[in-house]
């Protein structure tokens, strides 16, 4: 008998099926014991009568126990969603320890419980079923994300990891015992990417973990989260790559639509505004923080808020960052020079992407580099890809950690992480 | 002006384009000068005349520079392909060091020069016209499964490299300074991606690097590389994660051939035979190595020699190891508990997959651990996944690497790794 996902039950009115899933309650009234059982797709009532063959084993099952369940379903008024299987065996796959950690079918959610705590048993955490939706959430976001890449000819390349510099500052970098070497993990595949487009291979994606060693104890860090970066080749300017990132931003949403119908999909171009243009409406709206080179996050929350009012966008591109603020890689005005070719892509008061156009013409890179002062020794492959002639080139990543947290109105990046790993946390 | 790609010049013969890419050959003749421009898609024969406004910048230009040239596409029966371009106008991008390190147009295709400094410069290596591909082989093949496991319900799911013990064996893990403490780099999503089928997630598809910290110098091990790592809920047997892999290969393949129209798309099932018919065939093909045990690369590659002489397949399972060349978690057979439920596929004389059925059961899996005298302190996070119910499950993890390499028909998986590191190579 083939397994059937309890969101199809309802198509089977009037005959047996089969369903496996956890027990999420179980109320054993003597003569009669009813199971509400759980599967990724939903839950349903099972009724056990007396005269069950398995009746018996109603004793022996806790809650969150995993069954196979086969019975007849029929129409019940009472029940939820107007049917139920009536049990004719229940074959028990799993027994949980009756003395659950943390809560999973409580009034309130289970969410009561500390974060911390529901994070140390984070298997029990993600069984409350709303918590299905942060995959289904990933999942559909990445696979829209795809579906456009795909169309424009993107090529997926996967990144190195290990490292045999501490990248562009040093600081923030996790070093690994290697043989008898050190190495370092990648901050970021940039550097990658950018090799990427120096061998040729046009306009390119990756998907992987990074890394930062930061001493952060906020909700938007964690020591290893999900990049998904993209670099394009022939690009004039980072305009262009802003083009880019809003239309794979589009088909992503286009695709969560089937998981979150409430959603909208955002219209494009979304707004662009200069940092300066940023700060003269965060000053008229009563916001001087002081500092004109950059945006803390008070700032970034109320100029999202003030662009969703004027647009009804909860996207926001802030470009064109002074120079004092970015990498020395980062491409210049040429009309401009203190002001970089970049931007930061802002979403519901939160930054998720920073992109620039790249300096591609090796003397000017290492004249900015100098300029920096940077380590030159410590930056030599980095540097040798550019030697041979190199596109012009720009691209960005997004950090779907905080995405998917804004999506789904969580207020930390942990609640939407499937294991977070933070200075503090390195467990389970 | 919109960029064509080169494989598309043939579409605009009688019209001007702009064509942006590398300088792949020079050819300077003084009063007339050819240029093979050279991107992601194909090679053209751009002429220029003595007349052309830009002929001068001719003495500037090196191979391998990054030009925009506007021309007009006329047929011309001398050149490759029937048509060239005569040239207008050339903007030089980015100008090449005319010292190149290693030969990227060279009649023998540069693979003369030895693959270490070809690995070196691999940027320049991955120039090379048929490199590309490798990257095209990787994304369609990932694109294919991908279909296969969207339609299947199938959820990705982010596993942490980060863990807090040197998993399994202890040996062969990479130690990284975690702040004050130590934390280990997962040598597999193994553990976590268990705790997905624990959490409910039912089905679930995780992609990333694997870290490796052994000291191998052989054609098919790097320290890092991409694992594609499915695991299955409800399963009744190891037979069923064969049956999901095999369709998921299959989908990989149908993908695939729009790269490699020569491609056979496998057909499913692949055959299926135990380690004793094996040995058994291979000492029949005069083949005995001793160990009952396990197969050694020797074996592996002569049994498919053999099964496809057999079957004409490509792909065969290896199943039921015993017990003492598998980890505590594989599940037993219930008739001869000194076998597993587990198979290796191995794909033209190479393996790429270890699948097995997961014990789920919480007190048979202690006996396990403690019979192989694991350390359980070690493994408690592990452990703790299966006290409060886990249906049955199991998966397998997919090396790309390894299956690009042998579609490819590269002797060294170093050959189709975008940057590969291994104990002597952490560089560019």
């Amino acid at each position: 008998m083939e397994r059937v996902l309890i969101k199809d039950i309802k198509d089977y009115i009037g005959q047996d099926v089969l369903i496996k899933g956890f027990v999420h309650v179980l109320r054993d009234q003597n003569k009669i014991a009813f199971i509400i059982m759980r599967d990724i797709t939903g839950q349903v009532q099972c009724v056990v009568l007396k005269d069950c063959v398995d009746f018996t084993k109603i004793k022996e099952i806790s809650e969150e126990s995993v069954l196979e369940i086969i019975g007849f379903v029929k129409e019940e008024k009472q029940a939820p969603g107007g049917f139920e299987i009536e049990t004719k065996t229940i074959n028990i796959l799993s027994l949980a320890n009756p003395e659950l950690p943390i809560p999973i079918n409580s009034k309130k959610g289970g969410e009561e419980t500390n974060s911390s705590t529901r994070l140390d048993y984070r298997w029990l955490d993600l069984r409350k079923p709303e918590k299905a939706n942060i995959f289904k959430t990933w999942t559909a976001l990445e696979k829209g994300f795809r579906d456009y890449l795909y169309s424009a000819n993107y090529l997926q390349v996967y990144t190195p990891s290990f490292m045999n510099s501490a990248s562009e500052t040093g600081a923030e970098v996790f070093e690994v015992k290697y043989f008898e070497k050190k190495a370092y993990l990648a901050q970021s595949p940039q550097f990658y990417k950018q090799m990427a487009i120096a061998s040729g291979l046009d306009r390119v994606f990756i998907t992987g973990p990074v890394f930062r060693a930061e001493l952060s104890f906020t909700t938007r860090h964690l020591t290893e989260f999900s990049g998904w970066d993209f670099e394009i080749g022939f690009v004039n300017s980072h305009y262009d790559i802003m083009d880019e990132e809003e239309k794979m931003i589009k088909a992503g949403f286009t695709e969560l639509k089937n998981i979150l119908p409430e959603l909208e999909i955002p219209a494009i171009p979304f707004p662009r505004i200069t940092l300066k243009e940023a700060k003269d409406k965060l000053k008229a709206g009563g916001l001087d923080a002081g500092d004109d080179t950059d945006l803390n996050p008070e700032e970034e929350r109320t100029l999202c808020e003030i662009i969703k009012k004027e647009t009804d966008s909860d996207f926001v591109f802030v470009c064109d960052y002074p120079i004092s603020k970015r990498p020395f890689y980062h491409m210049r005005h040429e009309n401009n020079p203190e002001l970089t070719k970049s931007a930061d892509l802002l979403y519901r008061g939160i930054e998720i992407t920073t992109l620039a156009q790249r300096e591609h013409r090796f003397p000017k890179l290492m004249e900015q580099a100098k300029e920096k002062r940077m380590d030159l020794e410590t930056l030599t492959d980095y540097l040798n890809f550019f030697k041979y002639g190199c596109p012009p080139h720009g691209g960005g990543g997004i950090g779907l950690n905080r995405l998917v947290m804004k999506l789904l109105d969580y207020d930390n990046v942990r609640e939407v992480t499937f294991l977070p790993r933070d200075v503090n946390r390195l467990n389970p």
